[in-house]
């Protein structure tokens, strides 16, 4: 019984600890952060799984509330945007953690390289058509924030376009928040070395050829151009509404079990009610019995 | 083991009797189909329960093959239409059966009651903007169907209007079959008594009053009109591409086994290939081991 207490009690602690343990700040600095440690869990791989699988459901079970107070009028929804080198995870979060809320309470948008159509307007505009509604958890798999990381690294957009980009974000994201979106940003954070072992195995298994594209190697020749991009983007728009969360990424079960705890405790601290009765319900029991 | 041997071959065998067990025709009868009857299935609750967990992984495996091919241009996708009266479980489909697919590869849509935007064009204007692309699962929570529905029943469209949407829908979905898009149309079939209990527990449940509406009861006194209304608009859309399946939902667990079944057949129909690769394997190995 008092095993049973201890698994029960795990994902509560680490629920108290991920926010603190994982936040960034104006003037952090991404190299002091090992991309295979764990912060804030002191758990192993098999207490994270089974920690991931309590997470889920209650995430399930929160996002239906919020779903059911937005059809009463509540505005509150989250937003999580996950960005990442390749390989780091983005696709199992979604698969893993994402995957355990009911579909019908998710609005999924993963952002390819902009259409002409969109490359024409202001960077923010597509953006902007995918956010999500009451109730709902948005998610982005890649974001605006492509555009001051892969435009700064790979000379994009002029240097004075992505310097004006970062304001241009705090102002939307605050915007964000003021409509009452939660916003939480991810950087899952992957090794260089790690990331070879993951594109080895794309390379090693047929059924994993098709994730596999040869440009993916020449991204890793500026690895450090990325690494500096990333850490200017989350120093520079790291907000009290909009904060940056760096998520170690080697580990795959602490990377999905961290996300899920950020989720939750968005969604906790939202604490959505299940709306009141706009009807009679004795009054309604007699017409269903007479019907 | 031999018990193991039973339990592991029911879904194929389940899978091989669904289609023929559920198809509708050109002159079924709505009234013949015992809605807590389970066709072509003789487990009960439990292995029922079982055999949705492995047709899900299998849907899920199913799905991603079909997603990996569209990325090499393979145009196939599949769409699942869901019809049914309230409560009959549509939402529990999208959570149990949807819910076993990444979410990445799937397309949902829920339709309310149309916009004004909506309302002023043609029905098929606003679902012609929800179809699924090449390599995703389209779910259709409602859809057209409605307009030759309650639009039928409550009068809200002219009869001769009904009338040409029969024939709208036909050719609209025989194009879709054309653009290699696998369409699945689902009527979950529940008895009138079975949604009195489901709508009596919404009224008990105070966490499940958000989903009930007084109207729902209206709806109960014209049920007769919206049976013959499903009759007439299965009979008449019943086409060798766009099949109808109509899936007793009086026991939730049968009904959540039979779709899933259903696409997973559909999927497996279509049989997805993992693509080969369109680079040298052997030299982008020697790349990532130098990079």
């Amino acid at each position: 019984m008092s095993k049973k207490q201890k698994s029960k009690s795990r994902p509560v602690s680490f629920a108290d600890a991920a926010r603190s343990a994982l936040a960034a700040s104006a003037d952090f600095e991404l190299g002091a952060i090992d991309p295979s440690s764990t912060p804030g869990y002191t758990g192993d791989k098999a207490s994270g799984a089974r920690d991931l699988v309590a997470v889920g459901r209650e995430l399930g079970e929160l996002q239906e509330r919020l779903f059911a107070a937005s059809r009463a009028g509540a505005p509150q929804k989250v937003l999580l945007i996950l960005q990442a080198m390749d390989t780091a995870g983005k696709g199992g979060i979604v698969r893993h953690v994402i995957g355990a809320v009911d579909p019908q309470g998710v609005k999924l948008h993963a952002f390819k390289a902009p259409t002409a159509a969109e490359a024409k307007r202001d960077f923010l505009w597509r953006i902007n058509k995918q956010l999500p509604g009451p109730g709902f958890i948005g998610v982005f798999d890649r974001s605006h924030y492509e555009d001051v990381l892969i435009h700064k690294v790979r000379g994009l957009s002029p240097a004075e376009e992505i310097e004006r980009r970062y304001g241009a974000i705090n102002d939307f994201e605050a915007q964000l928040a003021d409509k009452d979106t939660t916003v939480i940003k991810v950087m899952l954070h992957i090794s260089k070395d790690e990331q070879r072992a993951r594109l080895a195995e794309r390379l090693e298994r047929e059924d994993k050829h098709w994730k596999f594209n040869p440009a993916d190697i020449d991204e890793r020749e500026v690895w450090a151009d990325y690494m500096d991009a990333y850490e200017t983007a989350i120093r520079r728009t790291h907000m009290p509404d909009a904060p940056w969360f760096v998520v170690p990424a080697d580990r795959k079960w602490y990377a999905r079990l961290a996300v899920a705890t950020l989720l939750a405790e968005a969604l906790k601290a939202i604490d959505p009610q299940w709306p009141a009765a706009d009807f009679d319900v004795a009054e309604q029991k007699r017409r269903l019995a007479a019907s």
